[in-house]
C-alpha cells in the first residue's frame, strides 16, 4: 500500500503550472464569483422565500459555490488572501444563519420545496451536501476555522439519522454520488468513524435495492460486482472514487477488485485519448466499449476530473502505470481544454472534432441535432465545471508522488519542492523542469538513503536517458518506472524525455479512430484548426514517419507543430462530386495543442486524422 | 429539346434487370398486396365508419394503395394477368362506391375527419390524390378502362374548384409535393388543357404565400427564385421534377433555369455516391453542401427515386452526362439497395455504413439515438418506399433512351429492344449486353440513316473501345457521349467498358469522406459487409493502386472483389487503448455490391474505405 503526497506539502514553481495556478486565482477564480453574483447563486444563500422576491435556487447550486469555497480553501493554502477569506466567512455565515436546527441545509429544498426533503433520489440533495462537506473540510484545514466543518458535522448528523437510523428519506442511496468520497474526507480529517460509517452504508446498499435499480446512476448491481463504467460519468467517476477510498481504508479486496476492473474497463475500452470519458450527451454517460465518437464527444470536464480523483485513489494500491499515464492526459489535455488560456471561459463538453457545418445541417426543421458548443462560455446555467476546474488546478501537485516505507515514486513532472515525512525521515524532493516544453527533468531527493526513487517513464516515451549523481546509467524500466536505489542522503538525477512527436494509433475496434492517427508531442495531444491551415482539415493526412517542425506559437504560448502532409487535390474543371483519378500534393499542416484549441475565431478542429505511411520503409 | 422513349416502347430481356422485373412482378408484388390485406390498407377503401369497427386509415394510405395500382398498371403494359386487373378494378368499385358527389376522394378525411377536407397543408391530402391520379392514367393507358381516369377526372375538377375558383381550401398549395407532376401526366394523356393549368397554379403559387413559407417543404421562395435543394428530399425532387415538366411544356426559361441550379447543387453538392440524397433523418431532409453522413445517412428510397424522375426529366432539355450518370447511381445503388435481393423486404433509409455497437451505445438512457436500421423490413407504418419501387422496377426501360430530330442518346445499358417513331421513322434500337458484370455492349440500330447515335461513356469509364459495322473506331468522346453517324439503314456497334475495379474520391469539403475512398465496378458501388471481413471495417486500408480479384458470389448472384488491404495490429500485451508503435499486415479486404447488403446476417457495413497509397507510384 501506498501513501500520496498531498499538495499541501508541495510548492510549484516554474512556468506551466505556476501559470496556470496564477490565472486559476488571478482571473477564474474572480470571474467565477463574480458569475455566480451575477446569476443570484451566492445572493440564494440568503434563503429569501421566492414570495418575498427570492431567486429561485436551482437543485445544484449548494454545490456550485460549495466548490467553489473549496477551490478557495486550496488557494489559501499558499497564499494568504483576507479577501477571499471574508468572502468565504460570508457564505459561512449565512449558512449557519439558515440552517436547520437538525441541522438540515440545502438552498432548494428549503425555498423551494422544503416538504420534499430526502424525498427525491434524482435531485442531488446528497451531491449538494457532499460539496458543501468537501469545502468544510478544506476550509478547516486550510484556515483552521472551524465553524462551517462543525455545522456541516451537524449537517450529517442530520442525514445519518434519515438514512440509517429513522429510514424517514424516502430512498436508501444518493442518485447523484459524490457524499461517499466527502464523508471519508471528513472521516480522515477528524477521526471520527461515524463517517465512514456512513460512506459504507450508502456505497453497500448501493444497488441492493430493487426499486432503486439504475444503470445511469450505477445502482444496477451492487458496488462489488460491477464491473463495467456505467452511466452517468461524473456520478459514476465519484463513485469508483469512493469505493477505491474504502477499499483501501477498510482494506477490502472484493471492493479493490471491482475498482480494478472499472478502471481497466475505462482505461482500456471507454476512454478519450485526451484523457476525455463519456461518449455520449444522451444522459452524459459511459456507453459502450470501444464507442469513442469524437465530434459528438461529451468528454464533460468534471468527468476527466473525477476520473483523475479515481485514478489518483488506485495509486495508493500499487504503481500501475495506467493510473500516471491517465492522470497526465487529463492534466495536460481533457481537463486543461476546459479552460480558456485566459482563464475567463469554460467547456462544459471536450469534443476531439468540431465540424461547423455539420452543426448547423438542420436547416429546414425545428429539432435540429445537438452538438457539442465550439466555443468556451464565461456560466452556463448549469455551472459545475468551472469550479471544479478551480479546486483542480489549486491542488494539481495531489498527483506528483506517492509512497512506501522504502520507495517514493515520482508520477508527474512539475517544478516545485516538496517536503513530507516518511516515518521518521522528513523527505524533501524537488523539480526542476520545463515540461511539457522540454523533457528535461532535474530531481533531487534529500533524505532518502537506503530508499528507492522510482521515476516513471510515461508509456508515450521510447527514447530516454537518465543521469545519476552526474554520470549516465541504463537503468531498465519495469512497469513504466526507473527504479533508482539511493546510496547516499542525497540523490540528484537529470532524467531526459524525448519530446520528439510522434503518431498515435488507436486499437482497432474504436471505429471513430481505427487506421487515424493522433499527433503527440510529450503528454500533449495535438490539434489542428481550420484557422491555422486553409483546407478542409479531414482532407489532410499526415505522413508517417512524420516530418516536423517545431517553432514557439507566442499568441498561444505554445509549441506549435509543422508536419508534412499528403492532400487529394479535387478535379477541379467537372464540378463533381465524385472522382476517380486523383492528384496529390504535399502541403505542411499546422497543429496546436488541444488544451489551446477555440481560443482563437470560432473555426473546425480535429484531433485524429487520416494519414498516409510510406510503405517502402515499413 | 429531346424526347423521352417510354419504357412502353421497350421490351427488356436479358439477365440484370429481367430477373429484377420477374421478382418484382412475381415476387414483391404479392408481397406488398399482402402486407396491405393484413394492414387493411384494401380494407380501408370500404370506408366503413370508426364507429362501426372500421380501420382507422393513415393519411397516405391512399397514397400507398395507389402506387400499387400504378405499378400494376406498368406490370400489365408486358404481361397479361386478368388476376392482377381484378385486384386493381376492385379498388376502382371501391373508390367509385366511396366517392363523393362532387368528385371529392380520401379515405382519412372520410372517415376520421370529413369536416377538415382541404383544411390541413400538412396532412398529405393533394399528395394522395397526385397518387391516385398517376395510377388513374397508367391504368388506362395499360388497360383502356377509362373508369378509374374518368373518377379521378372527377376529383381534380373537385380539386380545382377549391383552390383556385371558389378558395374554400383553408390553403394555397400542397404541404407535400406530388400533385403537380400527376397533373401534368393527366394533362399529357387527355391533352386537356385545365390540368396544365392547375399544375402551373400550384407551381406559381408556391413560394408567395406569406403564412405558407417552409423551407422544409420548399415554400421558403417562389420557385423560380429557389437555386439549392432544401427541406423534405422526397417533396423537394417531386417538385423539382413537375418544374422541369412544366418549363419543358411551357418553354419557361427562367423555370429551367431553377431546375437546372437545383439539379446541379444537388449533383455536385448534396448528393451520397449511390445516388441517395436526404442527409438528415431530422425532416428527412437536405442540409447543407458537403453534409453526407454515412452511417446516419437517411437517403430514403422514395428520394432515391424522386430524383431519377427529376433528372430523366432534365433529360429533355439536353444531354448533360450528370443527367444519365446520377440515373446510373440511382438505379444500381440507392433505389436497389431499398428491396432485398429476394424483393420480399425493403429499406426506407439507405445508409451508407453499418455500426452496430454505435446502434446500441445509449445503454443507460431512456432517449436513444436512433440509427438507421441494419435489416430490411417487410413492412412499415409509412410504407411509401415498397411499392415505389416496384412502380419504378416495371418501368425501368424509362431511362434508357432520349431523342430528337437528328440524333439518338443511349444513356442507360440494359438488353432488350426498343421500337418507336421519330417523325415518319420507325426506329428499332436493340441492346445485347451482361452489364453490369460485363461492360460488352452490342447495338444495333435500324432506320436511322442519316442520324446520329450518341452512346454514353460514364464518367467512371477512362478506358473504353468501339466497334462500328465491325472495325475499330477512334471516337472522341464529348460531353460524355460518343456520337456516331448512320451512314446506312442498319447501325452495329460493339462497345466495351472496361468494368477494372477503380477507387473513387470525394471532393475534399464532404468532410465525411474527405481522403477516404470507395470502392466501384461499372456503375456499382461496392461495400463492405464484416460477415466477409473478420477484422474492423473501419481499420481497413485499403492500397492504391488497387490490387483486385474478382468472383462470382452465388449466394449473392454477383461479383465479389477481393481486395489488398492494410491493416494495423494493436500492441496485444499491454491491453492499452492508444499506442505509437504500429505493426502493419496485407490481408484480402472482400467487397460485394451496395445494392446487395444485408442480405445475410445483421452486420457491419462499410462503403468509404481508408487507404494506403504507395507514395513511391505517385
Amino acid at each position: 500500500m501506498y501513501h500520496r503526497v498531498s499538495f499541501r506539502d508541495v510548492n510549484l514553481f516554474g512556468d506551466f503550472w505556476e501559470k496556470r495556478q496564477d490565472i486559476n486565482r488571478e482571473v477564474t477564480m474572480p470571474a467565477i464569483r463574480d458569475r455566480f453574483e451575477q446569476t443570484g447563486r451566492f445572493h440564494a444563500f440568503e434563503m429569501i422565500p421566492l414570495s418575498e422576491g427570492g431567486i429561485k435556487p436551482h437543485i445544484f447550486w449548494d454545490s456550485d459555490v460549495a466548490k467553489w469555497m473549496e477551490s478557495a480553501a486550496y488557494i489559501l493554502e499558499k497564499h494568504t488572501d483576507n479577501a477571499l477569506i471574508a468572502q468565504v466567512d460570508a457564505v459561512v455565515d449565512l449558512i449557519e444563519k439558515h440552517q436547520d436546527e437538525n441541522g438540515y441545509f440545502n438552498l432548494y429544498f428549503t425555498v423551494v420545496e422544503p416538504d420534499k426533503r430526502f424525498q427525491r433520489r434524482d435531485d442531488h440533495e446528497l451531491y449538494c451536501a457532499g460539496h458543501l462537506i468537501e469545502a468544510a473540510v478544506a476550509y478547516a484545514q486550510a484556515t483552521g476555522k472551524t465553524k462551517f466543518l462543525d455545522l456541516m458535522k451537524k449537517y450529517v448528523s442530520c442525514i445519518e439519522k434519515a438514512f440509517v437510523q429513522e429510514h424517514t428519506a424516502a430512498f436508501c442511496t444518493p442518485g447523484h454520488e459524490e457524499i461517499e468520497l466527502a464523508l471519508y474526507k471528513l472521516y480522515r480529517y477528524t477521526g471520527e468513524k461515524k463517517y465512514l460509517d456512513l460512506a459504507l452504508h450508502f456505497i453497500n446498499q448501493r444497488g441492493t435495492i430493487e426499486n432503486e435499480k439504475s444503470l445511469y446512476n450505477q445502482s444496477h448491481l451492487p458496488v462489488r460486482q460491477q464491473s463495467t463504467a456505467e452511466g452517468h460519468s461524473v456520478r459514476a467517476c465519484y463513485l469508483y472514487a469512493a469505493m477505491a477510498d474504502l477499499a483501501y481504508e477498510t482494506r477490502d479486496e472484493e471492493l479493490y477488485n471491482s475498482c480494478k476492473q472499472l478502471f481497466d474497463n475505462i482505461y482500456q475500452k471507454r476512454c478519450y485519448i485526451t484523457g476525455g470519458v463519456g461518449s455520449s450527451r444522451h444522459g452524459e454517460a459511459f456507453t459502450v466499449d470501444y464507442d469513442l465518437p469524437n465530434a459528438e464527444a461529451y468528454a464533460e470536464t468534471c468527468a476527466a476530473i473525477a476520473l483523475a480523483f479515481f485514478a489518483s485513489r488506485m495509486q495508493r494500491f500499487s504503481p500501475d502505470p495506467a493510473y500516471a499515464d491517465i492522470i497526465e492526459r487529463i492534466l495536460y489535455n481533457g481537463m486543461l481544454s476546459g479552460v480558456s488560456l485566459d482563464g475567463k471561459s469554460f467547456f462544459y463538453e471536450n469534443p476531439l472534432e468540431i465540424l461547423h457545418s455539420r452543426r448547423g445541417r438542420n436547416v429546414s426543421v425545428s429539432d435540429p441535432e445537438r452538438f457539442p458548443s465550439a466555443r468556451r462560455q464565461e456560466v452556463f446555467d448549469c455551472s459545475c465545471c468551472p469550479p471544479n476546474i478551480t479546486r483542480f488546478i489549486a491542488s494539481v501537485a495531489d498527483y506528483l508522488y506517492t509512497y512506501s516505507d522504502d520507495a517514493i515514486y515520482v508520477h508527474q513532472y512539475m517544478s516545485g519542492v516538496a517536503n513530507f515525512s516518511i516515518g521518521e525521515r522528513a523527505v524533501r524532493i524537488s523539480q526542476k523542469t520545463n515540461y511539457p516544453v522540454s523533457g528535461q527533468i532535474d530531481i533531487v531527493a534529500k533524505n532518502i538513503k537506503g530508499m528507492c526513487l522510482a521515476v516513471r517513464i510515461p508509456p508515450w516515451c521510447d527514447d530516454f536517458s537518465i543521469y545519476i549523481d552526474g554520470g549516465k546509467r541504463e537503468n531498465q524500466v519495469r512497469d513504466g518506472y526507473l527504479y533508482i536505489s539511493a546510496k547516499s542522503e542525497v540523490l540528484s538525477l537529470t532524467l531526459n524525455l524525448s519530446m520528439k512527436p510522434r503518431l498515435i494509433y488507436s486499437d482497432a475496434r474504436n471505429a471513430e479512430d481505427a487506421a487515424l492517427c493522433a499527433l503527440g508531442r510529450g503528454p500533449l495531444i495535438y490539434c489542428m484548426e481550420s484557422c491555422d491551415n486553409q483546407i478542409p482539415l479531414r482532407s489532410i493526412q499526415l505522413l508517417s514517419p512524420l516530418q516536423t517542425n517545431e517553432f514557439y506559437n507566442q499568441d498561444l504560448d505554445c509549441i506549435q507543430i509543422t508536419a508534412r502532409a499528403l492532400v487529394v487535390e479535387s478535379q477541379t474543371d467537372s464540378g463533381a462530386l465524385y472522382y476517380h483519378q486523383p492528384k496529390y500534393r504535399q502541403i505542411s499542416s499546422e497543429w496546436i495543442p488541444y488544451y489551446a484549441f477555440a481560443n482563437r475565431e470560432e473555426c473546425d478542429m480535429l484531433v485524429w486524422s487520416r494519414y498516409q505511411i510510406d510503405i517502402s520503409k515499413q
